[in-house]
């Protein structure tokens, strides 16, 4: 059998990253079959089985190898691999910035189906002149246009427009663009597994503006939008009054709710499932999954980490990847 | 025992309020002891006790007799009576209002410590030519600066505004209008037990604006309000990142977020307490509670309609009026 190739990075060493990282790879038996390949300064990953006590069966990775089920490394050196955990540092944000650009330049040069990443300190890579605020912004400048998704067992959002104050995000909410969006979204799910998925988009203002009464871009900006992708062929409907869209997706495997801002998604999701979320990152050539959740520098090192989020941003990949590749 | 004195109100009578308060009523040893007054045309009470086959085992209603635990009926003729279910109708719409009228009425007297509603239609009120919103609309013209707020087991819920546009949501987000707002609800959360209540402030922006990135009114608006109600003595933090802001307060029995418009604190609540949530409007001198749901006019007249959220609201109701009288 021929296994989707997974690349893995443990984000900021400061954080827990490394911690849910050896914790599920460790384990691979629970994980779908894959080549799960680590890239990290194998003295870290070292670091980190020696306070868990865990061990990674990690064999080298060979980029051009046979394809095999099981846990690889490959191996990127970090500078200041024994900075302190628990805070910020330039020399973690650099170690994180190396593992996550030679991870995505394998996976652009087609050697990796998916890249799943723990979660990086955007001002550690600020103070490792990275100038970048974050894995996605990264990307950006390969893949312009990309969709911030989140996926739970129970729930999907897509984000319309993300990290923006919210004055600029209802500014935002433009017919033309917002059809765009919804036919670049429909285009990018029309990959994954499980399609095709009907989109739910939800109103701008409350009760979806009440027939124009609480607001004219239900109107004027967001039924146009839809109306249009529909005519395209996209399975979309609404807008849906904001505070029962997320119910009425919920446990609906093919429904996807079209969030117009960033906290309208990521108030139901982080409730609906924050232990277990997963963020996905649509319309690159590869897969790419993260935890919905940060560095907590708090409880680094502590070993008390929960894996279930990477566990599922894991699981997510393979089954991204399965059609992908 | 003197207990407290609680006016219920059915609602349009074409939607389900006749049936969940039949069902609530019919059972009052699993309520709070207290008197129980259904403001009500007793041929639609008879008609659902019919319909239901349940029985009230209500007493006429004397405004100035003793005080006594049980269910009590207050005749309040209504037109149309017989108007069919399942849709909007001027005549139940005039009948929802004459019944709420009554209520209000009585406890503006002295003689209810609570009025507990169930759902109306606006639309059929405007049918009807009654011009007013809704309940709280109806109560603004005697009570004008009363506020909105969301009870469950495990949150607890106020709105800065509500029934406004997104946009015009931002534009309110003004500092001294907030601390007001933050002082106001302090006074209106002191009559209620389980206090003293510590109020947990959303930000507008994503991550509370990331210290100016993301949006300015964190600074400018939401801290200097923050501070100037603390100067005042109101037990109040934040901002905070609007998508954990329900998770910090989630199980915390004595605190309320502050959620900043409509949509912010009813995406989550309606996620956390669908089927058991409450409405209460503070700052009257009597309680009012709702349940968190509207007259479903879809399951009307089949007798499935959850009872839930219009038994706690009667709860709730019990509850503040324990030390409101």
């Amino acid at each position: 059998m021929t296994v989707a190739r997974i690349g893995v990075t443990p984000g900021d060493p400061g954080g827990i990253g490394p911690e849910i990282v050896v914790k599920t790879l460790s384990r691979p038996s629970e994980l779908p079959p894959a080549a799960y390949v680590l890239f990290a300064d194998p003295r870290i990953v070292a670091a980190e089985e020696e306070r868990l006590g865990l061990r990674l069966e990690a064999r080298q990775w060979l980029p051009d190898g046979p394809r095999e089920a099981g846990v690889y490394i490959a191996p990127v050196p970090a500078p200041g691999w024994e900075a302190v955990q628990g805070r910020v540092a330039a020399e973690n944000g650099e170690a994180s910035f190396r593992f996550f650009e030679t991870a995505v330049a394998a996976a652009r040069n087609g050697r990796l189906e998916a890249v799943v990443t723990a979660p990086i300190s955007k001002a550690a890579w600020a103070l490792a002149g990275r100038p970048w605020r974050g894995h996605t912004d990264y990307l950006d400048q390969f893949y312009p246009g990309t969709i911030m998704s989140f996926w739970s067992e129970r729930l999907r959002v897509a984000l319309y427009s993300h990290h923006r104050p919210l004055r600029e995000a209802v500014d935002a909410v433009r017919k033309d663009a917002l059809a765009g969006f919804l036919t670049t979204l429909h285009r990018a799910l029309g990959k994954i597994p499980g399609g095709p998925f009907s989109l739910l988009v939800a109103g701008l203002n409350p009760h979806a503006g009440e027939d124009g009464g609480l607001g004219r871009e239900e109107e004027e900006e967001i039924k146009p939008a839809i109306d249009a992708a529909r005519r395209h062929g996209v399975p979309v409907t609404g807008p849906f009054p904001p505070d029962t869209v997320f119910l009425r997706a919920l446990g609906k495997q093919d429904a996807m709710v079209v969030a117009l801002y960033h906290d309208q998604g990521l108030i139901a999701f982080k409730l609906e499932a924050f232990a277990t979320g997963v963020n996905a990152t649509l319309g690159l050539p590869f897969a790419r999954t993260s935890p919905d959740h940060g560095t907590a520098f708090d409880i680094a090192g502590k070993g008390v980490a929960d894996p279930r989020s990477m566990e599922e941003a894991l699981r997510l990949a393979a089954v991204f990847s399965a059609s992908g590749s």
